[in-house]
């Protein structure tokens, strides 16, 4: 509580505990949604199937919110420590996180629909990159404070975790799509959101051939 | 965070805080769906008595996500360190553990509606054989990595771990009856449930006296 | 994993963390029912005023929950390890805790409404009543097995908890004077609660000169 | 849980494990209340801009829940061990915080909708008002029990602590302007939630400008 120096250090425990917990409410909340029209009853599997965008939608936000909670933790068991500072970047994270289900919920119930879709996925995406953006915010202000972060990570390996973070051109070419094709926009969406997921190392190989070393 | 060898390392602290939010929370989103009829204050109590394939629906439910949090936290227990890999596989856990109150939902409402129970019933039992096979992939993935399994667990232990974890016959079983019997069915998922959830040794004796020894 | 003798020992950490999160769940889905009519607008003051029903099952769930979870970690903080058995029980106090919300819900609709009012209250103070006993074979359970037990509790400390914690005689009287009069019968619920939410020290002291010692 | 001496000491763990769970489920539920109206499918974004109230209500409980839960866990951080009477306090912190989705559903609803916005807003208020009352009645409590608080802390910084708690002004001006300008009150509220969320240091150094030390 020094007035005088930076930002104060505060321990990592509660700061994990408070995400694990509105990450694991956000993912589980998405189910809610899900549900057949009220006159189902005479054909069931048919109102099952036809219900296909709530289940892309769904397991988009589970996927996206599970790879950013995968990030999240391999950041937060990199660090040694928080601040105030990323205290309050966390809760931007965790802000746009709760946010998800209501875009989720309008993709759910207008993929398909000639009209609204475009908006619905249009606004889906950009949730979706508000997400990352956030998140990466969170790696990058972890990565500029070496105070921070443990004894046993070096500098490059805090480089490699900024490298692969932000998956931004993928959300970009899926909102681009999604104002002509707004399932094939959420479909790219779903797709970023594995890539994120793809273990570091194995995605570290992938951009190493895609683009020359920083 | 090598980017040469085999997995990285995790530690379990958060994979742990993680999974134990969204058990308990698909655990207990399963009341929401409980309640009667709009026009029941004037007969309360059979319209209570009349929600019987709402209860049988969430004890199921709450049995069998009980019972995967009963092996998943002894799987935890006995290891040392998880990697990226086991991560992954675990947000497959969650996701069918997530997804579970949808088919509940639907078991609740139709059970005892001639028509629709028996679509419902069988895709309450698919989602609930996916949830055994993905905590299996689970159990399987740990015992096949011996370096993140404690010191003080031996070989047969794992090996006893994976001989109790699958219960599919029982939701093969469940699923074939429902075809016919929906009811039966979910009343074979139930009895599944209750016998993952016995203590090992205990189900370990039976299934010793059922089979050799493998 | 010893299959020869009796059940296994278990570190308390994951049983107290999904505990604690299905406890917060149902103690917090609860606010979910609170809600004014539809055409509430052109008179939202008294439309507020009139939902007391909603709030007197809300406060009394919640300080229900909220002190069982009290009694919950008061005693898991005194044990050095849990069960199989014990893992077992919990799952029991869990079910009955994560279903509360729906008899609530019951009570805070029909609280009020001459006809269903008796049976929402009753049902409603069967299921407090479930949730305390299950409580009670938790503690009990625990008291019977000394070798779970911290070193720093001795046996008459496991004896003070065993002799607070039921509330039963205050769930019977609820019970039966819901049948006459369902708004006292509940008010009595909040009341054991309250009673059972006093510091074990002043509960005790109340105890000790209501009745001898045991 | 010597019955003679004051409260009993007790450690800290599930406390705050607990209200993590509480707080992250609040502030998560409150997208539930996010929705365009039934019809809403012909022009979905001006539907979507429509809502505005909905975000406000969404955008200012969010940041008051969150940082209360940055002053919790600064509170708790700083101590060394609770007592039964600072779990009694927390509990009630915990009952308003998991009021607040109602009210804030109110807000949300009733926000730009001449007759009943004054009520809603004011009703918003009080329960604001009520949580902060609630945090530093245990940030109080913390801090008049020196032997709560943690060696490494030393009294100023507790005393600075709870310099900083409080901001009932701003709700107090808040509910004073909502009678006659809703929204704007709404709008006091969400910057008191802001100025209660700038690092302490920072708010410290905007307090000593504006008033003399105590």
């Amino acid at each position: 509580m020094d007035a005088d120096t930076g930002p104060r250090e505060l321990p990592l425990g509660r700061l994990e505990a408070f995400s694990d917990g509105v990450f694991a409410i956000a993912i589980t909340l998405l189910v809610l949604e899900l549900g057949v029209s009220a006159d189902a009853g005479d054909h069931l599997l048919p109102s099952i199937l036809h219900e296909w965008p709530s289940y892309l939608a769904y397991v988009t936000s589970f996927l996206t919110i599970g790879t950013v909670w995968l990030q999240h933790s391999a950041i937060t068991g990199a660090l040694r420590a928080g601040d105030t500072m990323l205290y309050r970047i966390n809760l931007l994270v965790l802000l746009v996180t709760s946010f998800l289900p209501f875009p989720t919920k309008l993709a759910a119930q207008y993929l398909g629909e000639t009209g609204p879709e475009r908006v619905a996925a249009v606004f889906y995406g950009l949730t979706l990159l508000a997400l990352s953006l956030s998140l990466t915010a969170f790696v990058r202000y972890a990565a500029d404070h070496p105070h921070l972060v443990s004894d046993r990570i070096n500098a490059e390996q805090i480089e490699q975790a900024v490298t692969y973070a932000p998956n931004f051109a993928g959300y970009a070419i899926g909102i681009g799509i999604s104002l002509a094709f707004p399932t094939t926009g959420v479909l790219i969406y779903l797709v970023s959101a594995i890539i994120r997921g793809l273990p570091a190392p194995t995605l570290h190989r992938l951009l190493r051939r895609l683009r020359p070393r920083r």
